[in-house]
């Protein structure tokens, strides 16, 4: 018989395996989590409410006092939502639903890597239109890109991975209205902007906007939210897999977000310890930050692999994103809890100081 | 524009949405779930584990330590292993990953219902093959339809959901051999049956074996898993979501694994059930219930929903699988405690006897 390898596609067949950062460290600044652990009362209630779920029971498919808290929480009706299993399920099931005819995608460049992965594992064509000199995007580029090849999806991370900036609202609107595609845009990094669309999906039919509870203290939860108009979403949702939500991660997200006090006030500490990290690091001679509206920054060195090593043997892990083009020399910290940063900052002059040397 | 909703392929908009049975009953035999919590002191050491999740850390990608434990469980490598948000993620990936040029599958009929949403939803066609008249494949019509049409996957589920029998398999391996296309063994319900494909996985590079912790007292997990050749595997393995098992999952379900005996216990006791209550339905007039080597037990009565009405009047929840065909006057039962399964009997026999008047 053929081989049973000549049955797989060949898109999934020419991806390389995706590959995580296995290096260990001391400061893990490299995965854009929340540094913070939850105060110890509420972690107390977290794990009494985990402690009552029946393992042997399947969960609720519709997940609906969870879906309820997160309704509240980004005052959106129910009816709007549908859950994944994080963003990157959600980002398959909106690719899965739009694959027919001769299906493609557009996204901007350099953005987040799963469109681009999941998109040609799900069979669609990735045309990539380059980023602005700030990291925005260019809408008339997109626009006529999408309009000529038919594409049928545009992803729009703002505030973007790994940039950091958002996109000018007016610019990812003008998207919306002219690309008669479905527009999806991911405000993973949303909550340390302080802005979001979901206000405007009552204007957008096209519009669908993720939200994630991983930036925010719960990634190992794996709970990503999906918002857009009901019509488009009880389709979307025929495709979701009924159970795709687990019990546990049900029960403790639905803790936390009945104290999202808890989550605001890391979330402002966050924030703060950005503009002051971004600070440090622009009076660097030799480092150049862009600004960012999210968790991370990205920064510019003068040999980012060099200083990538040298920060490892500092026993600090950042995200090094060293490749030709735009990212050339860049790299990506995540804003950790003061402590972190600080030594972040101090590697980071140690490591300069010893560059003319 | 064009309405948003013509972007979503014709094959989901002609789905109807995923429908869970709602009805609140005391005694729950409709889903297949281990009806045995955990003993007291292994569920505080579940609890413990859980209490040590960092929450805002992103889950392990590979699932090490739980893959371990699995590999060990069942005596296989660990590179033939992959795990998956319930088997349900698994059978789409493979689903995506064989879904170009003009892609179909084949399925006995009746089978589990997901083969053929999930394919339809990922863009095959669903070609039928009904089961002969013990619920056994039928091979050779099988393979014929499978050359014809180039069907790429073959599902199994054996033993069967929801008929309750095994596959023969000397059938299942004529098939593996002739088919020239992957087949998918699930065996959900393996561990009832005692017996495994899993020691044939060396001699077949198109045989997949599915297996799954949601019928052994973890369904509110979701963990799936997937054994195929390294080759196979690695190459699904590159679609695979890179954070698909979440933390907690994670760490519960290994606690569970390295106590099996716990489990196999509740296993036995099931199947001892399994056959207990076997015997009391062959024994009642009006009711054929059919052999099963699973969790559940299918059987016919002369009036299928008056049946499942008056059972959820006594407060019992069983399966209606009513409906033209092979399954007419059809219910499925799930083996419960034998509280529950004496329940189930006690009200079977009152509402027969109720049928004359």
């Amino acid at each position: 018989m053929k081989s049973a390898l000549e049955l797989i596609k060949t898109e999934i067949r020419e991806l390389y395996p995706y590959k995580v950062d296995e290096t260990c460290c001391a400061v893990k600044l490299d995965a854009n989590e929340n540094p913070y652990p939850l105060p110890e009362r509420l972690r107390a209630e977290v794990d009494k409410s985990l402690s009552e779920v029946s393992l042997n029971r399947y969960p609720d498919p519709y997940a609906r006092e969870l879906k309820g808290l997160i309704s509240r929480w980004l005052a959106v009706p129910e009816d709007f939502l549908m859950l994944g299993n994080g963003s990157d399920e959600l980002i398959q099931s909106v690719l899965i639903a739009t694959s027919w005819g001769s299906p493609s995608i557009v996204i901007p460049s350099p953005t987040f890597s799963m469109y681009k992965i999941t998109g040609l594992a799900v069979g669609h064509r990735v045309l990539e239109v380059p980023l602005d000199d700030s990291f925005d995007i260019d809408p008339s580029a997109i626009i006529e890109t999408c309009r000529r090849e038919k594409a049928k999806v545009i992803f729009l991370s703002t505030p973007n991975n790994p940039t950091g900036n958002r996109y000018s609202d007016e610019k990812v609107l003008e998207v919306i209205r002219e690309s008669q595609a479905l527009v999806v845009v991911d405000e993973a990094y949303g909550d340390f902007s302080g802005k979001s669309l979901i206000p405007r999906l009552n204007d957008h039919m096209n519009l669908i906007v993720l939200r994630t509870l991983s930036k925010i203290g719960m990634a190992g939860l794996r709970v990503g939210i999906m918002a857009a108009n009901p019509a488009l979403t009880s389709e979307l949702d025929k495709a979701r897999l009924p159970y795709n939500i687990n019990s546990l991660s049900q029960a403790a997200a639905s803790v936390i977000l009945n104290n999202m006090d808890v989550i605001d006030g890391q979330i402002d500490t966050i924030a703060e310890e950005r503009d002051n990290v971004f600070e440090a690091l622009r009076r660097m001679d030799g480092v150049t930050p862009y600004p960012s509206d999210a968790n991370f920054i990205l920064f510019k060195v003068r040999d980012a692999d060099k200083t990538h090593r040298g920060l490892i043997d500092n026993g600090i892990l950042v995200k090094n994103l060293n490749r030709p083009g735009r990212l050339e020399n860049c790299m990506r910290v995540t804003i950790g809890n003061p402590d972190e940063n600080h030594a972040f900052l101090v590697a980071m002059k140690k490591l300069l100081s010893q560059e003319g040397k």
